[in-house]
C-alpha cells in the first residue's frame, strides 16, 4: 500500500482552492492509501516567527476543515508537526548531508522568497525548509507525495537527501519519495487571477456562512459586455468554477451557450454559482459547526493521531541513528 | 550559583592542550558553579557525517579523559548532546528569528570554512551550528561559557537569539550568556606550532603510554644551538611546557639560566620535561585505565547525566513553547 504525506501550513482556515487542490484528493486517496496529514505548525513558524498567535489558532481551523470536508481519522492520520520531535532531529542529521549552496540554489525557495518580500532578512530556518519537509516525508517512510508543479524542487531534494543518506551510511533506511501532481484544474481567484490565495483577499473558505458566500459570488470578476451581447466563457472565472462545482453539466453547458449567444447576464449566471457553491459548501459548513461544538473532541483526533505518527517516525529516527552508528545505550 | 556550559566535539581523544585550556577550568569550577560538560556528538556530525563511527568511538574516549582528569560527576553533569532531543527542536525554533544573512557572517565559522578546506561543499548543519550552540546554552540556563578569543561570535550570537527572543515573544524566558575567556597561556603544538591540534599531528594526548610520550617529547621542536651556545628560552615550546606543567618553579628557572648561559643541551631539557609530563600524566593515565576497565559503567555516568540534563533542557523547551504560544495540550 502506497504511503502518502501531505498537509497545510496553519496560516488561516482553508478554502475551495485548498479544496480543487489538494483536499478532494485526499478524501479518495484515504480508501487506498495510507495516509499521514500533517497540520505543519513548526514550518508555518519559518516565515511566521512574529506571528505565532495566528499559526496557533489556525491548527484548530484547519483540523475543523479537515473533518468537516470529509477527511476520516479512522482512515487518515491527522497529526500536528510540532508534536513530533523525531523530526527535529531528522533534520539536523540531514543538515549535515546536504550543502549550504544547493539550500540557496532551491528554485521553490527562492520563487517564495521573491513573492514574501523578505529582502535582507530571510529566516534561516526559511532556507532550510526543504530538509525539513525532507524529514517530514522520511519520517513516515511515504513515497507518494501530492504537490504542484511548483513544489517538485522539494521532492527532488528530499530524493537527493534519500540517496545520499543511503549511500554515506551503507543502507538502505531511506525510502524515496514520487510526486503525485493532481490532474485538476487550479481555481482562479474571485478576481480572475491565477490563484486562490490568502494574501490576495480573493478567497471563498470553506467555513464562509451562506451571506458572505453570496456577497463574494456577486461581485465576482466577471465581464463588463452588455446584457445582449455575446459573451466568452472560456477563462470566465464563474464558468470555471461552474464546471468544477455544478453537479449538473448539461444545464452549465446550456447556460454556456446562452451566454455566448448573448442575452444572458454574468448577474444570472453568477446567481446561478451562488446556488451551485451554497448547495456544495452547506453540508460542509454544517459538519464544520458540529466539530466547532466541541473543540477538545477535535483536538483529541489530533492528539491521537499525532500519538500514532510518533510511533512510525521514532522507528524511523531509531533507523537513522542505527545507521550512523550513534545509538549509545 | 554560575551555571556553565561546556564541552567539547568528540573527534578523538583529548590532549594536553584541552587540559591547560579547558579541563583544567572544569576541575576548578565544578565546585562553585552548576556545570553541564556536553559530549558534543550532534555537533561534531555537522563536520563530520562521513565519518560518524569516529564520533561514536570518540565518545567514549572524551568520557574517560573526563573523569581521568578528574571531572567529577557527582558535582559536574556529563551528556551526550544527540540524547537531548529538546536542543533540536530549540535550533529549529531558533532558526526562524535568526537571518540567513547573519550566518554567512559570523566571523568563527568563516575562519573554520577556511580552515576545514571544505570549497563550495560546506554542509548546512555546519552553518548553523552556531543556533545550535546557542540552543545548547539556552537550554542549560547557562550564564556563563567558557570559551577562547576565537570562539566570541558564538556568545554573540546566543545573545542576539536570546534578546530577539525575549523581545518577540515578551518574556524574559532566555538567559544571556557571559563569555568566561580562561587566562592561561595557550600550549603549543610539539612542532613549536601556536597551537596543539589533532589535525597537526602535534599532539600529546592524556592518554598517551610512557613510552610514547617519552618518544614525543624527546621528538619535541627545539633550537638546533650547539651543545655550548647560548640558547633562547623564550618562546622555546619545551621550556613553555616546563613553565606549565613543571610543580618546581625554581629549578625550571635555573635550567632556563643555564640554557641561555650555554653548555646546557636541548636533550637535557627535554629529559626534565619527559619526567615532569610523565608524573603528571602517570596518575591520569592510570585513572583512565581503571575506569576504561568499565566502560558499560562510564556509558551509565553519561546516560544518568543526560537523563538529568533533559529535565532541565525540558523544562527551557516548555517555557520556550509557552512563550511561543504553541502548547495545544
Amino acid at each position: 500500500m502506497k504511503i502518502i504525506l501531505t498537509g497545510d501550513r496553519p496560516t488561516g482556515p482553508l478554502h475551495l482552492g485548498h479544496y480543487i487542490g489538494s483536499l478532494k484528493n485526499r478524501i479518495a486517496l484515504q480508501d487506498t492509501c495510507t495516509q499521514f496529514v500533517m497540520i505543519a505548525d513548526a514550518q508555518a513558524l519559518t516565515d511566521h516567527a512574529k506571528e505565532p498567535e495566528k499559526v496557533r489558532e489556525s491548527v484548530l481551523e484547519v483540523a475543523l476543515d479537515y473533518l468537516a470536508v470529509g477527511i476520516d481519522p479512522a482512515k487518515t492520520t491527522l497529526l500536528i508537526q510540532s508534536l513530533v520531535p523525531e523530526l527535529f532531529e531528522l533534520t539536523s542529521y540531514y543538515l549535515n548531508i546536504v550543502t549550504w549552496n544547493r539550500l540557496k540554489h532551491n528554485p521553490t525557495v527562492k520563487a517564495e522568497i521573491k513573492q514574501k518580500h523578505f529582502g535582507e532578512a530571510v529566516p534561516a530556518g526559511f532556507m532550510v525548509y526543504p530538509v525539513s519537509q525532507a524529514a517530514d516525508i522520511t519520517a513516515f517512510k511515504a513515497n507518494l507525495v501530492p504537490v504542484g508543479e511548483d513544489q517538485l524542487p522539494m521532492i527532488e531534494q528530499t530524493n537527493e537527501i534519500v540517496r545520499n543518506f543511503n549511500r554515506i551510511y551503507g543502507q538502505e533506511v531511506l525510502v524515496k519519495a514520487e510526486a503525485l501532481i493532481p490532474d485538476m484544474a487550479r481555481l482562479p481567484g474571485t478576481d480572475g487571477g491565477m490563484k486562490m490565495s490568502k494574501s490576495l483577499g480573493n478567497c471563498i473558505y470553506l467555513s464562509e456562512t451562506e451571506s458572505s458566500l453570496k456577497k463574494k459570488v456577486m461581485k465576482m470578476y466577471s465581464s463588463d459586455k452588455a446584457l445582449e451581447d455575446p459573451g466568452v466563457t472560456e477563462g470566465h472565472p464563474v464558468f470555471t468554477y461552474l464546471d468544477i462545482f455544478a453537479p449538473d453539466k448539461e444545464k452549465v453547458e446550456a447556460l454556456k451557450a446562452d451566454y455566448r449567444k448573448g442575452g444572458l447576464g454574468d448577474g444570472t449566471v453568477k446567481k446561478e454559482l451562488n446556488e451551485v457553491l451554497q448547495e456544495f459548501l452547506q453540508p460542509i459548513r454544517q459538519k464544520r459547526e458540529e466539530y466547532a461544538r466541541d473543540p477538545k473532541g477535535v483536538m483529541e483526533i489530533l492528539k491521537r493521531g499525532t500519538e500514532k505518527a510518533r510511533t512510525t517516525a521514532s522507528k524511523t529516527l531509531s533507523d537513522v541513528k542505527k545507521a550512523m552508528g550513534i545509538i549509545y545505550f
